[in-house]
């Protein structure tokens, strides 16, 4: 097994046990979102963004159990966000992480509750003191991390994508790359601003973290919508070849797959060339940049 | 007019003036999730959850506008529950506040993500310095608020609410009480508590306060109860007689119209003797209290 995917495992195995911690289930009936709040975050996915916030974190010297909390309630958002946008009104999902997805495991009704208790619940962690000691930071966190969230972010980016299957707004090659920009740029940049946030880093290193983490993200999107179209249903965990099936503007369709590969490993290239400052030090988040240009999951 | 239907008014021109700052309309076409934000905030109500925090926050002699941000990013959450409670598949209302309910309006998914859009930007407000200089606070508020909204709370309660209504639970008055103190009561205790960590409280002030609003919650839903079954729809704004229809377990079925309203005096009494410490400078909250038992909307 290689480093990175020792490290992925071991920072996945870590972030599951907080989970367990963090969502204690009640004694009545109301447990039922709280199990669907588990169910939809326990053992589910590579724990991308926890493993980019608490490897940058570490960059500057804070240990994976200092992190641990704040990477939690990241991975809480984040699967807040998963819910939703498998829902029948939105993407209509029924399979995520190889499993079924929340609102067909439970109910529609549970399942946006359990994502509304994932997206609050996440804040309530960020601005506890257990998270972090300094306040300062805490609140910074929160600020972030919501800015990253709302209606500048994943829930504009979620909107305009929604606008565009319906077909009600066509998209060009810059908006595309503005929606996957706000859906999921704006986190896993988050989680990189985050991990120097903790950090203490300079003006200059969330710069460049910056950099890598935009680049990344969009590198992400592109092998994503390449899995969506050569994959299988059994590695990537979730329903294929939807964007196809919805004639939906994506950066693959719109360029075309080798474009597309080609535009990816400049990304990534892109990506590790912002991390040169760091050298030995940013060698987690250069492995994973890798990773992502040959993931078959 | 009467005082306090004048600085219920004030407070919702504030909040209104607030919320049109702080929802500012995006340029692209992510705009219509910003709108159905707008739309379901702004005017909105009677502002109860605003009045309660300022009111508070005044006894301690913290200013109006001092408290303004803090108390619009409650009402913004308290106004994403209604949206998420109103959804089909939650109690599937298509009115509220005296309008077509957000859904209506707009759509299921825009409506989802409106109110995920507002929850996120409530924290995002209460998060910042523009809204309170001292971290410490900002924290406790976050921490706070998010408490009352999860699973523990607001959250927890609607879950336990829908499965009442699914008639997959059997619920006894006390388990009635516990709801609407999770469904409502929380809530409305922070309003106050937050009123009161800006304003220093000490614990005795704080604890007095708490006792106050969960008397005063559960009266007002009490009083919410009798107004679904007496009330008319162009006062209230919402449709009514839908406890009677889902033959749904409320305080007013299980006890009685006339037990319910003496109940409900009681409580009010209750409250109102919770504030005597603070003499003339709990008036309006008194005000308040009374207003309750005799409110028609």
């Amino acid at each position: 097994m290689s480093k990175l995917s020792e490290t992925l495992k071991d920072i996945r195995r870590r972030v599951d046990d907080m989970l367990d911690k963090l969502l204690p289930l009640p004694v009545g009936p109301e447990k039922q979102v709280v199990e669907a709040m588990r169910y939809a975050t326990i053992g589910g996915g590579k724990a991308l963004r926890p493993f980019l916030l608490m490897m940058t974190a570490s960059m500057f010297g804070v240990s994976k159990e200092d992190s641990l909390r704040v990477a939690t309630a990241l991975e809480m958002l984040h699967s807040y966000s998963l819910i939703h946008d498998d829902l029948p009104c939105m993407d209509n999902d029924d399979l995520r992480r190889g499993k079924a997805s929340c609102h067909k495991k439970f109910d529609e009704a549970t399942a946006i509750l359990a994502g509304d208790g994932l997206l609050t619940r996440a804040f309530e962690i960020i601005g506890s003191e257990k998270s972090w000691v300094d306040p300062v930071v805490r609140c910074e966190l929160v600020v972030a991390l919501a800015n990253a969230a709302g209606f500048h972010g994943m829930v504009g980016g979620q909107m305009l994508d929604l606008l565009a299957e319906k077909e009600e707004i066509d998209l060009p090659l810059t908006e595309v790359i503005r929606l996957e920009g706000m859906k999921t740029g704006r986190l896993l940049i988050f989680a990189c601003e985050a991990g120097a946030i903790l950090g203490k880093a300079s003006f200059e290193e969330r710069q460049a973290l910056k950099t890598y983490a935009s680049d990344l993200g969009l590198a992400f999107q592109i092998t994503d919508d390449i899995l969506d179209i050569e994959g299988t249903v059994e590695k990537v965990g979730k329903t294929l070849r939807k964007d196809v099936k919805a004639n939906k503007a994506t950066y693959v369709s719109l360029v075309g797959v080798d474009a597309a590969k080609q535009k990816a490993k400049e990304l990534i290239q892109h990506a590790i060339d912002a991390l040169a400052p760091f050298e030995e030090r940013a060698l987690p988040l250069k492995e994973l940049a890798l990773f992502i240009l040959t993931r078959d999951h």
